[in-house]
């Protein structure tokens, strides 16, 4: 793009107008270059931005221009002042968090919807958006071998999702708590119960609801991080017998830290017991299921009240892009709908805001169709095929490398470990451990996750980039050998 | 994007790789010609889509496809199957709701953030985006007279936005709520105040956080639909007396059906004396502070706790795209913040996850950032100005035809009003009204809104997007006069 700065021109004594044809056409071309360059480039950047706090913001005036700037301008101090600061999701050595891809379908979908501009909280306010959705989300249910009980609807993050779940679960305890709310009143007191694994996403779910941290039982794990049903049904048997109202359940399929498996028909069993909503957080790894050799990954899923996956983590979806299933959306409805005057629409039609929080909705359906139909379920599920292999990959070598030690099972495409040289105990090899993951990202090179298990400082990789091949992870390994070997001596 | 046809192949019997750099600057061009086309020409489509309810769905399959297809094959059925459902929010001729613009340098923002594809959840996962978010937040603040002390964040909608201004205001309460949440315990009923007019996103607001619908207080406005302050003072006294804990109050900047304006410095007069939490909701009209004419619209807010203004809705910023400030943000995290080992991350520094309800956060500063360079202050100023201009051309129109009736003062760009013919009740009024409003929406030449103002049907033009012309308001003005003859006939 630093072809146009010759095209530079001082600020304009005029109002910008609207930008024209020809300045978008000319603008656009440029930054798909950009893009095109980058998407195929992006190894050649340090993965984590390598500058310190405020660096970034003390390149930016403190206060925005008067009069309108060139564009060419805007996108020169993009590159100078914004792109330092950028730590590469796209690149094919992050390995942090959980990995993700923006594809060019999911790209050129959401450009499609950034230019519709539609809200999606109406059918009328544009049908192919809520129709749409509709059928995406059927697809992908389809190929989840999710029953046809099971309505779709796109959000933001699975975070909303499941803070939807758990509004909809308290809905359905039929205790008026819409009309009269919760407080000042004699309620028993509400409890959800999830995995100490779980996601943060489900308490903060419960912090917003007005649960409270307390009331959100975390209940402990297995020795592969699994929760623990005994615990669980303890859990629900303690909290009844004091007189509190169990009501929702968070199982994971594919937990953050080590993507463990919650038993899923036995919490199930449970559940439908004790009269207790099943919500089941696959964010990650429910994506898994449109693979053949994994088709029953979602077994007792079925027995579920809601279910989240997010295509925009391991579907080479760029985010955002949640996909919230539940068998009883009337109970959504029923916990937020309100319609004033103005939104009033008739007939037999789905009005997406009325499942949820948020008035205004993206069309993110757009994207996700490009995606499903541009891999096919067959395409997709080849290149989660590949990373789960490049893991198994890892964890192998791991396993046969003296000095370094797995922490966990590998399920899916995401590998917990740690150096542990002999004659260290814990505290040095924990100290070892976390200069490992501090020069590793610090160099650029990669960039690795970390957690604690079982009270161990653990190194942590996921592997989800579309462009990651085995060359980034035999190089990966190289580093964590050399960066161990430097830290040692 | 029809050349492309042609190139159609059939379904690849072998899984689609990365879509390659050409592959993505073929498609890429083709979508940036399309899009320079559709944001000229907008106008040629019905604004309305004209389909009816499972129209779109039935023309997609109801699975999937195995294998991948071309681009090119899913963009012609783009334009062949999802178009015609598409309600134009982009032809300036739509007047419902409140009109929006996605202009070029937030579409081509929008495309950015898709491609770099980085969560902006932690400072760490991309600094720059942390950073410009910090400060385009706070160029809008200076444009907009705002005090300092408020501090921005982005969100994806206004719902959100005041959800989260309700949770800080409960958690300001420091009744322990966030550890012990609400329910079971012997706390008073929270009690939460806004106008009759307020945006249905209050409530909802109130619906997740459990304060219950009737515990939210829609008070009554005057003739101008301005909250009366004195029956807001008259409810806080009630409730305090009946032992409840009022605890939040929300004003408008803009309602929704007239664009009314609450009294901004008595109620905030009143919440000092009271303790209250004072939410400022100017998602529509708060950006009406940055035209030099009405630099006091804001005037009371430095002394509100938080105020929201949308830039996805006047500031010619594509869906999604809130801001929100607040002057206590440490309230949000010490009622949200939740960091798993595998999130924690050291130093000073905003993780603006910690603010909030979603981890996952789109880098949506860089589309603003682009949108308020493009224009500066005074291209957006001219181009709101020139948006009141209209309306206000359309309501001196309005107020000189005999047989039509403006039901509201319009301070901005928002216009409601009445076809009243004499020898006509109410009754009549409203069928003729309703009348109109059907025929001019399912002609598909321009696309208006209704309300219920006095129990009285009410025809509503919002004026909102940046190609809408003067000749387009004659253009509906004369929509109007023909549609009232054709129904009264």
């Amino acid at each position: 793009m630093n072809d146009n700065l010759q095209m530079q021109s001082p600020p304009s004594p005029e109002p910008q107008l609207h930008m024209s044809a020809d300045e978008f056409r000319q603008h656009g071309y440029a930054l798909i270059d950009w893009i095109a360059e980058y998407l195929d480039h992006s190894e050649r950047y340090p993965v984590q931005a390598q500058v310190q706090p405020g660096e970034i913001a003390a390149r930016l005036p403190d206060a925005g221009p008067e009069w309108g700037e060139d564009f060419a301008n805007i996108i020169a101090d993009f590159e100078s002042d914004i792109l330092p600061g950028i730590t590469h999701w796209h690149s094919p050595n992050f390995f942090n968090y959980f990995a993700i891809s923006a594809t060019g379908p999911s790209i050129l979908g959401e450009l499609l919807t950034a230019a519709l501009n539609v809200n999606g909280m109406l059918w009328l306010t544009s049908p192919a958006a809520t129709e749409l959705e509709g059928r995406v989300t059927d697809w992908l249910r389809r190929w989840l071998q999710l029953p046809d009980s099971f309505q779709g609807i796109i959000t933001d993050t699975a975070s909303i999702s499941s803070l939807l779940a758990m509004a909809a679960a308290r809905e359905a305890l039929d205790r008026n708590i819409r009309s009269e709310g919760v407080s000042g009143r004699d309620l028993p007191r509400l409890c959800a119960y999830t995995s100490e694994q779980a996601h943060s996403s489900i308490t903060k779910a419960g912090l917003a609801l007005g649960i409270g941290q307390e009331n959100i039982r975390l209940i402990e794990v297995d020795a592969d991080y699994r929760l623990r049903t005994d615990a669980l049904t303890h859990a629900v048997q303690a909290d009844s017998e004091a007189g509190h109202l169990p009501f929702f359940v968070a199982a994971t399929i594919g937990t953050t830290s080590t993507t463990s498996v919650d038993p899923i028909p036995q919490m199930a069993q449970l559940c439908k017991r004790h009269q207790l909503w099943l919500h089941v957080d696959a964010a990650y790894a429910g994506v898994v299921a449109l693979l053949d050799e994994h088709a029953d990954l979602l077994q007792g899923c079925e027995q579920a009240d809601s279910i989240v996956t997010n295509p925009h983590k391991w579907l080479f979806t760029n985010v955002d892009c949640s996909v919230f299933w539940l068998k009883r959306p009337n109970l959504l409805k029923r916990a937020f709908s309100v319609v004033p005057q103005y939104l009033q629409s008739a007939g037999e039609i789905n009005n997406y805001m009325d499942w949820g929080v948020q008035l205004g909705r993206r069309f993110r359906a757009l994207k996700l169709w490009f995606v499903l139909r541009y891999y096919g379920r067959r395409g997709l599920a080849h290149h989660i095929r590949e990373h789960i292999r490049l893991a198994r990959l890892l964890a192998d070598w791991i396993d046969g490398a003296p000095h370094f030690e797995r922490l966990a099972p590998v399920p899916f495409s995401t590998v917990c470990f740690r150096y542990a040289p002999p004659h260290t105990d814990e505290s040095e090899k924990d100290d070892l451990n976390r200069k490992m993951h501090s020069l590793i990202n610090e160099s650029g090179a990669a960039f690795i996750s970390q957690t604690v298990l079982n009270k161990q400082f653990s190194l942590r990789v996921a592997i989800g980039n579309i462009q990651t091949q085995e060359k980034h992870i035999r190089a990966l390994w190289q580093l964590l050998q050399d960066t161990a070997a430097q830290v040692i001596s």
